[in-house]
């Protein structure tokens, strides 16, 4: 599964861009955001994509979970969206 | 629907109980969140809500979107999540 890193930077409107590639060529992808302002932009991302699916009658459904990642050497608590397409 | 509002002070585990429960009783819940503070709580919850349900032989899935809300003659949007039991 395809896995997407966002951050509190990213662009909803371009990670919905790139989630709605990922869910029309494997069915499904992985999201990652560490802290807060990451997983709102994470979450967003999810509802502006599935407005880019509505045209081709698709809807998406996430499954969040927390993660274990480690970044610069720290040991931080991420989440993980899983998207898949129905 | 029950409509559960989650703030960026709501504690996780409590709204996994809310979530839980209200999804056992009815089959669906709806989350409204306003800043990435309490949307990050509210996803947080719902990985949380998960794992009360494992046992049970239950999963979660959320489906996002944008809502319009007014919050002290403001208006603000919210980011609303349904969950619901598969």
């Amino acid at each position: 599964m395809e896995i997407l890193k966002v951050s509190s930077k990213s662009s909803p409107g371009s990670v919905a861009g790139a989630i709605a590639a990922s869910v029309k060529e494997f069915g499904n992808v992985e999201i990652q955001s560490v802290g807060a302002g990451a997983t709102n932009q994470a979450i967003k991302s999810v509802a502006v994509a599935r407005g880019l699916l509505t045209p081709s009658g698709h809807d998406l459904v996430c499954i969040p979970s927390f993660a274990n990642v480690v970044i610069d050497g720290n040991h931080r608590t991420a989440i993980r969206l899983i998207v898949e397409l129905i």
